[in-house]
């Protein structure tokens, strides 16, 4: 195996000969359009179900499609794009196939169970989780987009210079977080909003005139609850405890506002409220 | 003062010699936009602030600014677009000031408190409430556009001819609502999204490094959060039981949702969430 991958370990990603995608979907096909796009000249194999294959190829996503094993071998950077109990999987079987000092990163929606998982199976491979704050409604390959990653933040849960030059010159933000920091932080931000939007369509669904008066505000919120479930069943299983307690302080935040509703403290919480949304748009 | 306003009565607007916009803002102004967008060839008087008077005057919005009782004298149509605490102190004086059957209606946010005090003050007049579900962040005169309400519903709490052509022909969507149906019904879609996106804002503001992962999930539902308190202290005095209401659904979803966050009776929860949502949107 190791005759397979001389170029394995080499750190300058302007070198690499060959990158591997695992999960040709809308993430992974937009990090190959994003890597094309600064130039790579390697090569771009996906790893993928033979439909995906069969659009990224067409579009031009991936150079080449091969077995797990095969393209592990030979490439100086594995991307996992699939969902979180995919990326999982693969962590269990992957240290075998690559050469020592072969990059792994991920794009997993949660991070410690899979940096949980990294530390105990990648030995000869070096594991670094990545999140990109990222995506679209739509998925898939046929979706994917080369600037799907630009001005939005990119978490890496280490240091590592090549991924760090790699996503900033995609125009995305690197943010490099623990991965127990992030998995508390998009429970607030990511995944807090999609039960939100969820239980709200839920509420206004059991008005059924509600759609005659439906504005801006209405659609504005509910349009998450459209996002389909898969996705979300791994990040609850891993991110239950973390879900839980911001679900905790935001129904504490609606429950105080509900008991002002005719009382004068409601604006202060009001104001509090609007600064913290300033902040988050700085 | 029948007198001086000879025309009121006359059934046909494309006839109307003269509108009163009571509260040339960002509603009042659109309005007037509107109106003259449609070809309407009267006056077009405002009964505002100096200074919102002065923008309306040079962006054309209004023909000329009167007093509240000489502009209620010679108008056809008034049109009130103050918050709802103005609208119901107008209430309380205008109909003195109109010629018999001079058409009345508004463009508060809660119907059944200014419905009830037009029933007990309007008898010269004809009042019809009415709401139109359109708007946008920016507020004021120098906002106005004559396309704000073309797509959206707009609300009238009762059948009317005249008011419901002028709307249809703004490219407006009627809906006659009573209003105690229309309080219940925005209660859930309007109200509600705004003390959800306020608690989100709220709860993200408890982890101060929130804004290195926020993506597009949290800022779509944090953006009410930034809207000012003022135009929502009217609103929650005037249909603080329905809110109540619709609060109590909304978090009882929510906590439906939370303990499910590790079981499989979850996945149909966002079934019909998600058909909720798409029936919204319909």
């Amino acid at each position: 195996m190791k005759l397979e991958a001389p170029r394995a370990g080499r750190r300058v990603p302007e070198e690499w000969s060959a990158v591997a995608i695992v999960g040709v979907g809308l993430i992974g096909g937009s990090f190959a359009l994003a890597l094309r796009a600064t130039g790579f000249a390697g090569r771009i194999i996906g790893v993928s179900s033979p439909d995906a294959v069969r659009v990224a190829i067409e579009r031009g996503i991936i150079d080449s499609a091969l077995p797990l094993a095969e393209a592990a071998a030979m490439a100086e950077l594995i991307y996992l794009a699939r969902p979180i109990e995919g990326i999982l999987s693969l962590l269990d079987e992957i240290d075998s196939f690559v050469a020592p000092g072969t990059l792994i990163t991920d794009a997993g929606s949660t991070k410690s169970a899979i940096c949980a998982r990294a530390i105990k199976k990648i030995h000869r491979g070096r594991f670094v989780g990545g999140h990109p704050m990222a995506g679209k409604e739509a998925r898939g390959a046929s979706e994917a987009e080369a600037s799907l990653f630009r001005g939005r933040p990119y978490v890496l849960t280490s240091r590592c210079d090549e991924l760090e030059r790699l996503v900033a010159s995609f125009g995305a933000r690197v943010e490099i977080i623990s991965a127990e920091e992030h998995d508390v932080l998009v429970a607030f931000t990511s995944h807090l909003p999609q039960l939100i939007s969820t239980a709200l369509a839920a509420a206004i669904g059991t008005e059924p005139e509600a759609g005659r008066v439906a504005g801006p505000a209405a659609m504005d919120l509910t349009r998450l609850a459209l996002s389909p479930y898969e996705i979300w069943r791994d990040i609850f299983a891993t991110n239950s405890a973390n879900i839980d307690g911001a679900l905790g302080v935001f129904i504490g935040k609606l429950e105080g506002l509900r008991a002002e509703l005719r009382g004068s403290r409601i604006e202060p919480e009001f104001e509090d409220a609007a600064a913290a949304a300033r902040a988050l748009r700085k």
